[in-house]
Protein backbone atom coordinates (compact mmCIF):
# COMPACT_ATOMS: atom_id res chain seq x y z
CA UNK A 1 0.00 0.00 0.00
CA UNK A 2 1.15 3.40 -0.93
CA UNK A 3 -0.01 6.23 1.16
CA UNK A 4 0.55 10.12 0.54
CA UNK A 5 2.91 11.91 2.37
CA UNK A 6 2.86 15.53 2.82
CA UNK A 7 3.26 18.66 5.15
CA UNK A 8 1.27 18.42 8.18
CA UNK A 9 -1.09 21.91 7.92
CA UNK A 10 -3.47 23.32 10.79
CA UNK A 11 -6.60 21.57 10.19
CA UNK A 12 -4.35 17.96 10.84
CA UNK A 13 -4.22 19.15 14.24
CA UNK A 14 -7.07 16.71 15.56
CA UNK A 15 -5.57 14.13 13.48
CA UNK A 16 -2.07 14.47 14.81
CA UNK A 17 -4.08 14.40 18.49
CA UNK A 18 -5.69 11.14 18.17
CA UNK A 19 -2.64 9.30 16.61
CA UNK A 20 -0.66 10.71 19.73
CA UNK A 21 -3.07 9.47 22.26
CA UNK A 22 -2.84 5.97 20.14
CA UNK A 23 0.58 6.27 20.77
CA UNK A 24 0.25 6.77 24.75
CA UNK A 25 -2.21 3.80 25.00
CA UNK A 26 0.49 1.58 23.21
CA UNK A 27 3.62 3.01 24.94
CA UNK A 28 0.80 2.25 28.56
CA UNK A 29 1.19 6.32 29.52
CA UNK A 30 -2.67 6.25 27.81
CA UNK A 31 -3.36 9.50 30.66
CA UNK A 32 -0.11 11.10 30.42
CA UNK A 33 -0.98 13.43 27.05
CA UNK A 34 -2.55 16.79 28.41
CA UNK A 35 -1.73 18.61 25.18
CA UNK A 36 -5.04 19.72 23.52
CA UNK A 37 -6.39 20.23 19.76
CA UNK A 38 -6.06 23.83 19.98
CA UNK A 39 -2.35 23.62 21.49
CA UNK A 40 -1.02 21.54 18.47
CA UNK A 41 -2.94 24.42 15.66
CA UNK A 42 -0.69 27.21 18.41
CA UNK A 43 2.82 25.34 18.51
CA UNK A 44 2.74 23.20 15.31
CA UNK A 45 1.06 26.08 12.93
CA UNK A 46 1.54 29.39 14.40
CA UNK A 47 4.15 32.30 13.97
CA UNK A 48 6.65 30.41 15.56
CA UNK A 49 6.46 26.68 14.81
CA UNK A 50 8.38 24.51 17.65
CA UNK A 51 7.73 21.60 15.84
CA UNK A 52 7.39 20.48 11.93
CA UNK A 53 5.38 17.52 10.79
CA UNK A 54 4.99 14.83 7.90
CA UNK A 55 1.39 13.01 7.58
CA UNK A 56 0.29 10.05 5.87
CA UNK A 57 -2.76 9.89 4.03
CA UNK A 58 -5.24 7.20 2.42
CA UNK A 59 -8.08 7.16 0.79
CA UNK A 60 -8.15 11.30 2.52
CA UNK A 61 -7.44 10.22 6.22
CA UNK A 62 -4.46 10.49 7.66
CA UNK A 63 -3.19 7.11 8.89
CA UNK A 64 0.05 7.93 10.38
CA UNK A 65 2.67 11.17 11.26
CA UNK A 66 6.28 12.16 11.44
CA UNK A 67 6.64 14.84 13.78
CA UNK A 68 9.74 16.32 14.35
CA UNK A 69 12.22 19.68 15.58
CA UNK A 70 15.72 20.59 15.24
CA UNK A 71 18.38 20.15 17.95
CA UNK A 72 21.44 21.17 18.91
CA UNK A 73 24.60 18.81 19.12
CA UNK A 74 27.57 20.64 20.74
CA UNK A 75 29.77 17.66 19.08
CA UNK A 76 28.30 17.58 16.14
CA UNK A 77 26.20 21.38 15.59
CA UNK A 78 22.44 21.34 14.12
CA UNK A 79 20.70 18.29 14.76
CA UNK A 80 17.06 16.88 13.97
CA UNK A 81 14.80 14.94 17.00
CA UNK A 82 12.05 12.76 15.70
CA UNK A 83 9.71 12.94 18.25
CA UNK A 84 6.94 10.60 17.49
CA UNK A 85 6.94 8.40 14.20
CA UNK A 86 3.13 7.03 14.26
CA UNK A 87 0.76 4.97 12.39
CA UNK A 88 -2.74 3.79 13.16
CA UNK A 89 -3.07 0.33 14.33
CA UNK A 90 -5.03 -1.18 11.16
CA UNK A 91 -2.61 0.26 8.81
CA UNK A 92 0.38 -1.03 10.41
CA UNK A 93 2.54 -3.17 8.75
CA UNK A 94 2.09 -2.11 5.17
CA UNK A 95 5.20 -0.28 4.81
CA UNK A 96 3.98 3.42 5.78
CA UNK A 97 6.11 3.63 8.90
CA UNK A 98 8.71 3.16 6.68
CA UNK A 99 7.58 6.21 4.07
CA UNK A 100 7.15 8.54 6.53
CA UNK A 101 10.59 7.79 8.20
CA UNK A 102 12.25 8.13 4.89
CA UNK A 103 10.23 11.44 4.24
CA UNK A 104 11.84 12.53 7.77
CA UNK A 105 15.21 10.74 6.94
CA UNK A 106 15.30 13.00 3.49
CA UNK A 107 14.45 16.55 5.05
CA UNK A 108 17.18 15.78 7.09
CA UNK A 109 19.53 15.07 4.27
CA UNK A 110 18.50 18.28 2.44
CA UNK A 111 18.88 20.16 5.49
CA UNK A 112 22.26 18.78 5.62
CA UNK A 113 21.91 18.35 9.69
CA UNK A 114 24.69 16.75 10.94
CA UNK A 115 22.47 13.88 13.01
CA UNK A 116 19.21 12.04 13.30
CA UNK A 117 18.08 11.27 16.65
CA UNK A 118 14.96 9.84 18.87
CA UNK A 119 14.09 7.62 21.62
CA UNK A 120 12.38 4.12 21.62
CA UNK A 121 10.97 1.62 24.88
CA UNK A 122 13.57 -1.03 25.00
CA UNK A 123 10.85 -3.63 25.25
CA UNK A 124 9.93 -2.39 21.60
CA UNK A 125 11.60 -4.84 19.56
CA UNK A 126 9.85 -4.60 16.32
CA UNK A 127 10.87 -1.01 16.00
CA UNK A 128 14.54 -1.24 17.37
CA UNK A 129 15.27 -4.04 14.50
CA UNK A 130 13.68 -1.94 12.26
CA UNK A 131 16.10 1.50 13.36
CA UNK A 132 19.35 -1.21 13.19
CA UNK A 133 17.98 -2.38 9.86
CA UNK A 134 18.57 0.93 8.29
CA UNK A 135 21.58 1.58 10.06
CA UNK A 136 20.77 3.44 13.00
CA UNK A 137 22.28 2.96 16.35
CA UNK A 138 21.09 2.37 19.75
CA UNK A 139 23.19 4.02 22.60
CA UNK A 140 22.76 1.21 25.68
CA UNK A 141 24.40 3.34 28.07
CA UNK A 142 22.75 6.63 27.78
CA UNK A 143 19.60 7.33 29.71
CA UNK A 144 17.45 10.15 29.76
CA UNK A 145 16.76 12.73 33.00
CA UNK A 146 13.80 15.06 33.12
CA UNK A 147 11.92 16.71 35.18
CA UNK A 148 8.20 17.67 34.79
CA UNK A 149 6.49 21.10 35.40
CA UNK A 150 5.60 19.85 39.49
CA UNK A 151 9.04 18.93 40.16
CA UNK A 152 10.76 21.79 38.95
CA UNK A 153 8.00 24.53 40.56
CA UNK A 154 8.85 22.28 43.64
CA UNK A 155 12.98 22.32 43.13
CA UNK A 156 12.55 26.40 42.72
CA UNK A 157 10.49 26.55 45.85
CA UNK A 158 13.08 24.75 47.77
CA UNK A 159 15.99 26.75 46.39
CA UNK A 160 14.44 30.02 46.86
CA UNK A 161 13.82 29.37 50.55
CA UNK A 162 17.09 28.72 51.18
CA UNK A 163 18.62 31.88 49.66
CA UNK B 1 32.76 29.28 46.38
CA UNK B 2 30.52 31.55 44.25
CA UNK B 3 30.47 32.47 40.53
CA UNK B 4 28.90 34.53 38.53
CA UNK B 5 26.72 33.22 36.51
CA UNK B 6 25.59 35.32 33.74
CA UNK B 7 24.15 34.62 30.01
CA UNK B 8 26.64 33.41 27.59
CA UNK B 9 27.57 35.97 24.52
CA UNK B 10 29.62 35.75 21.45
CA UNK B 11 33.19 36.62 22.65
CA UNK B 12 32.93 33.60 24.98
CA UNK B 13 32.67 31.07 22.09
CA UNK B 14 36.29 29.84 22.39
CA UNK B 15 35.70 29.51 26.04
CA UNK B 16 32.17 27.20 25.18
CA UNK B 17 34.19 25.32 22.95
CA UNK B 18 37.33 24.66 25.63
CA UNK B 19 34.45 23.70 28.28
CA UNK B 20 32.58 21.13 25.26
CA UNK B 21 36.35 19.17 24.41
CA UNK B 22 37.00 18.80 28.32
CA UNK B 23 33.69 17.13 28.56
CA UNK B 24 34.20 15.18 25.48
CA UNK B 25 37.10 13.42 27.06
CA UNK B 26 35.55 12.91 30.38
CA UNK B 27 32.72 11.12 28.29
CA UNK B 28 35.73 9.37 26.28
CA UNK B 29 34.80 9.93 22.93
CA UNK B 30 37.53 12.93 22.45
CA UNK B 31 37.92 12.96 18.47
CA UNK B 32 33.84 13.26 18.60
CA UNK B 33 34.04 16.78 18.69
CA UNK B 34 33.76 18.20 14.87
CA UNK B 35 32.24 21.94 16.10
CA UNK B 36 34.39 25.15 15.76
CA UNK B 37 34.63 28.31 17.87
CA UNK B 38 33.40 29.95 14.51
CA UNK B 39 30.48 27.26 14.38
CA UNK B 40 29.22 27.84 17.84
CA UNK B 41 29.48 32.12 17.42
CA UNK B 42 27.65 31.49 14.15
CA UNK B 43 24.97 28.69 15.64
CA UNK B 44 24.62 30.27 19.49
CA UNK B 45 24.96 33.85 18.69
CA UNK B 46 23.52 34.84 14.95
CA UNK B 47 20.43 35.41 13.71
CA UNK B 48 18.92 32.55 14.53
CA UNK B 49 20.47 30.86 17.80
CA UNK B 50 20.31 27.40 17.28
CA UNK B 51 21.12 27.19 21.85
CA UNK B 52 21.22 29.41 24.63
CA UNK B 53 23.75 29.20 27.04
CA UNK B 54 24.73 30.51 30.87
CA UNK B 55 28.08 30.79 31.58
CA UNK B 56 30.11 31.26 35.52
CA UNK B 57 32.84 32.98 36.04
CA UNK B 58 35.80 33.36 38.37
CA UNK B 59 37.71 35.93 38.55
CA UNK B 60 36.67 37.02 34.73
CA UNK B 61 37.27 33.69 33.85
CA UNK B 62 34.83 31.05 32.00
CA UNK B 63 34.88 27.99 34.41
CA UNK B 64 31.55 25.93 33.70
CA UNK B 65 28.71 26.64 31.18
CA UNK B 66 24.63 25.23 30.98
CA UNK B 67 23.86 25.08 27.26
CA UNK B 68 20.06 24.33 26.53
CA UNK B 69 17.52 24.60 23.98
CA UNK B 70 14.25 23.81 23.57
CA UNK B 71 12.70 20.76 22.33
CA UNK B 72 8.53 19.28 21.94
CA UNK B 73 6.83 17.06 23.79
CA UNK B 74 3.36 15.56 22.11
CA UNK B 75 2.68 14.75 25.37
CA UNK B 76 3.74 17.63 27.26
CA UNK B 77 3.89 20.74 25.14
CA UNK B 78 7.22 23.31 25.14
CA UNK B 79 9.95 21.93 27.04
CA UNK B 80 13.73 22.60 27.42
CA UNK B 81 16.96 20.47 27.06
CA UNK B 82 19.89 20.24 29.15
CA UNK B 83 22.67 19.43 26.38
CA UNK B 84 25.73 20.37 28.35
CA UNK B 85 26.15 21.00 32.28
CA UNK B 86 30.26 21.70 32.58
CA UNK B 87 32.48 22.90 35.04
CA UNK B 88 36.22 22.32 34.26
CA UNK B 89 38.29 20.22 36.22
CA UNK B 90 39.96 22.37 38.64
CA UNK B 91 37.01 23.83 40.07
CA UNK B 92 35.01 20.94 40.33
CA UNK B 93 32.70 20.11 43.93
CA UNK B 94 32.50 23.80 44.48
CA UNK B 95 29.49 24.53 44.13
CA UNK B 96 29.67 25.62 40.60
CA UNK B 97 27.43 23.36 38.61
CA UNK B 98 25.27 23.51 41.48
CA UNK B 99 24.52 27.14 40.32
CA UNK B 100 24.73 26.31 37.00
CA UNK B 101 21.71 23.74 37.07
CA UNK B 102 19.85 26.21 39.31
CA UNK B 103 19.60 29.25 36.77
CA UNK B 104 19.00 26.78 33.96
CA UNK B 105 15.99 25.22 36.13
CA UNK B 106 14.94 29.24 37.36
CA UNK B 107 15.20 30.03 33.81
CA UNK B 108 12.88 27.00 32.48
CA UNK B 109 10.19 27.75 35.83
CA UNK B 110 10.01 31.27 34.90
CA UNK B 111 9.32 30.29 30.25
CA UNK B 112 6.82 28.33 32.07
CA UNK B 113 7.77 24.97 30.27
CA UNK B 114 6.59 21.59 30.63
CA UNK B 115 9.60 19.47 31.71
CA UNK B 116 13.23 19.67 31.57
CA UNK B 117 14.99 16.97 30.09
CA UNK B 118 18.60 15.69 29.41
CA UNK B 119 21.01 12.76 28.92
CA UNK B 120 23.62 11.10 31.33
CA UNK B 121 25.65 8.32 30.63
CA UNK B 122 24.77 5.11 33.33
CA UNK B 123 28.20 5.20 34.70
CA UNK B 124 28.19 8.39 35.72
CA UNK B 125 27.21 7.37 39.41
CA UNK B 126 27.92 11.24 41.10
CA UNK B 127 26.08 12.86 38.16
CA UNK B 128 23.31 10.63 38.60
CA UNK B 129 22.82 10.86 42.30
CA UNK B 130 23.21 14.54 42.17
CA UNK B 131 20.44 14.60 39.49
CA UNK B 132 18.00 12.79 41.44
CA UNK B 133 18.69 14.11 44.98
CA UNK B 134 17.14 17.07 43.26
CA UNK B 135 14.09 15.79 42.08
CA UNK B 136 14.94 14.53 38.41
CA UNK B 137 14.22 10.86 37.03
CA UNK B 138 15.64 8.87 35.42
CA UNK B 139 14.32 6.72 32.64
CA UNK B 140 15.43 3.25 32.77
CA UNK B 141 13.52 1.85 30.01
CA UNK B 142 13.80 4.55 27.06
CA UNK B 143 17.01 4.15 25.09
CA UNK B 144 18.31 6.95 22.56
CA UNK B 145 18.63 5.93 18.63
CA UNK B 146 21.04 8.12 16.24
CA UNK B 147 22.51 8.20 12.53
CA UNK B 148 25.04 10.79 11.85
CA UNK B 149 25.32 12.24 8.57
CA UNK B 150 27.21 9.38 7.18
CA UNK B 151 24.63 7.31 8.17
CA UNK B 152 22.23 9.14 6.53
CA UNK B 153 23.84 9.66 3.60
CA UNK B 154 24.19 5.81 3.02
CA UNK B 155 20.37 5.03 4.19
CA UNK B 156 19.56 7.99 1.03
CA UNK B 157 21.53 6.43 -1.42
CA UNK B 158 20.26 3.31 -0.72
CA UNK B 159 16.49 4.46 -0.97
CA UNK B 160 16.93 6.49 -4.04
CA UNK B 161 18.59 3.41 -5.69
CA UNK B 162 15.62 1.29 -4.57
CA UNK B 163 13.06 3.72 -6.23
Amino acid sequence: MKATIRKAKKSDAASIHTLIEELAVFEKAAGEVIVSVSQIEKDGFGATPLFECFVAEVNEEVVGMALFYPRYSTWKGATFHLEDLIVTKKMKSKGIGTQLYNAFLIQAHQRGVARVEWAVLDWNIPAISFYKKSGAVVLEDWRTVQMDKKIIDKYISIIKSSE
